[in-house]
């Protein structure tokens, strides 16, 4: 194994993404299961019309799926069916689309106005700050919403928060995206079917994320309300989203939409920061974790904190994980579907030693 | 199996395309081994960097290779990477970037000068009649040229033909890509080693090609003269081409340069075509076929041929295969690394019978 | 006057092209007229208004212009007016569009796909070669012809051949795009109105041009089926062809289409062409020119001849013009608004001039 | 004159913009000047040599000129020769790029990176909040900071200011563009040579704007640092703003730089504001006007400031101008070249009448 993964791990998890994890083995066994025989390229094939099947079970009747290759290239390719040239795309200051996609939306023409927010979530009062200059050709055009669920600070809407969105969005002519690369800890943590709290109310497409969640690479546009999309066949070919053994992606996301191995991976991750939290939360009561302050609630799988300076060099010598704002010493830590009780506890001993060691 | 592959196939191997097929089992072996705790993402990880050490070896000190999905991503973001925004790129009329790619280059600002050919291959003569109109700000700039090795047409660049190119190209301050989606098919019929025909001779950058060659879904970026592409980290991010999880990409990769599976597997995808075109000759020659015509030379694992009007609907009833000029009658027959004799030796008789039986 | 003519310029007048004239008094007049204290920016001002209500007089009630700065913007923002973002553009292989446009249409993601002719005129045949491939996500869709009147060579369609083309085009599921750089020199050369040959034979969307007519610097992109055109507004304007003081470019085009100040101008350039055709076949006739042939009929106001190797660079003394085929010795001779007879005699005797020297 | 000027206008002045406005005689004449004969086309010809050495002359030796057709083409296309495909641009939140020009960049791929402030102008702390992230491939990279000069909001940069902006930018690797859509308002107010707040304090590429300043629509793209501007011609050209004939747009900006006619402009339009501003000021401070506030210092020809409710309608029935924010109440009264001293002193009654009538 030494081989395959960095020799600064000590252990073999981190806490820097949950996408630092592999594949769970059911995913990889549904990546042999397809491999017989010929099939046909590029979606027709058996496999992704069991993912069809699959989708419209999760999502509701004429749900359709359009896998993908990554999450980046979900949004994008989805989006762009929802606008026309004219169009764009408001969303919050810490969208995965402004702030980490390279420039993406960009390059495919997609303007994004931004809204600060406290929490990473938007509302339609903070929509609606965006959501003006209708017919001036001067300003690029309103037309979608983008939310992410759950959301870059791990914080989560409820099904109510969403519809209030869309009812807002849908009455001002907005369509409404639903960034899912992490849908499946928002389901887990909110014990709700995914259609629940997307199709039910009134999210116009989602994407529903794999690669997070315990696949090699997957992720599917869900189209809910066929009407708010245009040309994804087109779109995603000539964007290059398109896989031609897609056998292979489809296959990742049946798997995980059968025997709801996507809420147990979740669920898995959610409860490794929920234990991670109660672990840092428990030490600062009885005071062997010190100066550590939790910057955002922690929902599903990740934990924001604020950690005293000098702290995360001395924990990143046997843990990995990333600044958030260097400025202001906040960290993300993150648990995948594969982080054990021990892994976290481990980390919260961890946390304790620098801590302590670095205040006295 | 018969949930998962087409009730119209009677055997589980087809003729229409070296996407069809699956993945080789050491693939998949290579992803479970792969598959062992956490790793940096992004490209980070060890598997690429054994990657970038096969790549190296395979193709010559300094070549550098980055992961994509597809092999559109790899044409699209390759060639932005070697094109000023005004740089144009010169290519067959049948070259893959410009039939079968639904834009996507255009949708990346990439202007195509094409040139018809008979055969699917360029040469300096053919390139020269669009190399021109330097300094013109109404010509989008001839910059770079595209050539597919081994062709959309099966048909194959000697290492010569292709120095003359090079040689031509820079010479007139032209770049050189080489599209290698069958590389391995050229390497394995040229019986030489990659780097032979492609850094030797004065390629600057190259795809090479894993999904029709019994991978997954993997292709390769490879840069052979450093000074010729620039930015590619942030072009394949921007472009949506990067993998998270890329070890599961590089696997597939590594794989495939290891212990020569690419050219096994190319070798038996080529051998098989050779048996089918052998075999119809010799149904040609005793009269068991009748009125099928090649229109290639068949020097990889593709065999096109035009066939009576009929026969092709007659066939179909039992093996899959594209149309590639309806109006001509000709067709593809495309071989896979899992192509059996048998497969072939059926699929001859078929033709027997199909064409004797329209023909009498 | 000696600063600002190139002092090549023996003459006052030229060949090269008809945007090297300049512009016609009434149009300067025009320009003052509308200089009259502060009006709407951005087309709301009355000028523009009057434009409609000409546009509507020739072009037929409900024919809507939208002014624009210069022909390629037209052409490309008429034909993004016309698209989804999986459109493509049928068109001659002598398109404006494809060759002189430095690759605009592709920097807005447009792909064309280009037929050969003869003459530079598209007919249902032609275009039928390219209108393929519906509903196949690899190839962009063939969703809009393009047409130049009159072309790039010269030559006319008459209303008939456009009436082919759109009833063609229409019923194949394409839109049809008239570029009218030049569409006065046509309207001259028929004799008939200009909705004539364009919105009652079916056409969608023209380009009226202005510059190459004696305007300064004035198109307009005439919508004549509103179901064909969506967005002009905000399309202008992201694409950087939206005119603040518009009141200024629509005053060259109201000019224009007053008093048949076009036709005026475009007989004349038409007349100059076919006098200095008569003169050399008059010429050829006698044997005072010799080796000169026509390669394209005259029928507007450029004259396309092969002339005998050094001829050019001979008569290039004393007049400008531009090769067309170097390798041939094409050139290309335009008339504009102002050139005179005694410009084109002068021309025609020095071109006696130089056959006859360099013949022997 | 009744059909030209919109009817609800009595006075023929507005402070709705300084596009509202037509253009100064000189121009005019500048045009019929430069009518003369035959010259070359796309900036060959001699009027665009002589705009060449007017630039020289007032922005330094080896300042070049790129003349395009407006402020959105002089922006776009000025930032794209300054970036990588992968470049990003820092601007203030109230630039005109980002607000007003439809999605422009982003249509060209271009994304804005943009900073909150007060005044409508940035600094350096201001810009370092968004100049981090360099070599992740996840971050547009920020490589250009755009200032405008005069801001949108009417204020100013002194050359200090500005030398600190682009001593902080170069030593940060980017490269400094100003928006002089409105530069000649600055250079009047600043009572400086144009070279003394650009290219001295190291500006690298700025726009010159003629059509805010009496111009009928010519603005110029003037490359201070060579090595900061790569490939104009093609980008200008393929990005639709290249002028056939020239020598009508580089006319415009010659009459403006001969004579110091863009400071006599310029000086007319912001002594008309700074006579707004002292006449509501007199009248605030003897009770005849009531209830306004500036929010914003008048620096040049704008003025900001807040009416009290219904004013602005009332106002509006002799007056037009624009809303800056209707949540606020505040409003932009701009003057032009041609604002008279009456224009002026009517206004000014008008608001008296207006704010007495209603507050009473």
């Amino acid at each position: 194994m030494s081989d395959r993964v960095a020799t600064e791990f000590t252990g073999p998890h981190t806490f820097a993404s949950d996408n630092y994890s592999g594949a769970s083995p059911e995913i990889l066994a549904a990546l042999a299961a397809v491999n017989v025989g010929h099939d046909r390229a590029y979606g027709a094939d058996s496999e992704t019309q069991r993912l069809q099947t699959l989708v419209a079970e999760h999502f509701g009747t004429g749900a359709t799926a359009f896998p993908v290759f990554n999450g980046t290239g979900a949004n994008v390719v989805g989006l762009l069916s929802m606008l026309p040239p004219w169009g764009a795309v408001i969303c919050s200051a810490t969208a995965h689309i402004h702030t980490d996609e390279g420039g993406a939306p960009e390059k495919a023409g997609i303007k994004l106005l931004t809204v600060p927010t406290p929490d990473g979530k938007l509302t339609p009062e903070l929509i609606a700050t965006q959501a003006w200059g209708y017919g001036d050709e001067h300003r690029a055009q309103p037309l979608a919403v983008y939310l992410t669920q759950s959301s870059e600070l791990g914080t989560l809407y409820t099904p109510e928060e969403i519809a209030a969105i869309t009812q807002y969005s849908h009455a001002a002519g907005m369509r409404v995206y639903v960034d899912g690369a992490r849908l499946a800890n928002a389901a887990a943590a909110l014990d709700l079917p995914l259609r629940a709290f997307t199709r039910d109310v009134g999210v116009d497409v989602v994407s529903f994320g794999g690669t997070k969640n315990g696949a090699l690479g997957a992720e599917a546009i869900v189209v809910l309300d066929p009407q708010a999309a245009t040309g994804l066949p087109y779109l995603r070919k000539h964007r290059m989203q398109l896989a031609s053994k897609m056998r292979f992606v489809s296959a990742q996301l049946t798997a995980l939409l059968t025997d709801e191995l996507f809420l147990r991976n979740a669920r898995a991750a959610n409860a490794a920061a929920a234990r991670l939290r109660a672990g840092v939360e428990a030490g600062l009561a009885d005071g062997s974790i010190q100066g550590v302050t939790f910057t955002q609630p922690t929902q599903v799988n990740a934990v924001f904190a604020t950690l005293p300076p000098g702290v995360a060099d001395e924990l990143r010598r046997d843990f990995h994980f990333y600044d958030w704002n260097s400025a202001t010493g906040e960290v993300r830590w993150m648990c995948s579907f594969d982080t054990t009780d021990s892994d976290v506890d481990a980390f919260v001993a961890a946390i304790a030693r620098s801590t302590t060691a670095l205040a006295g």
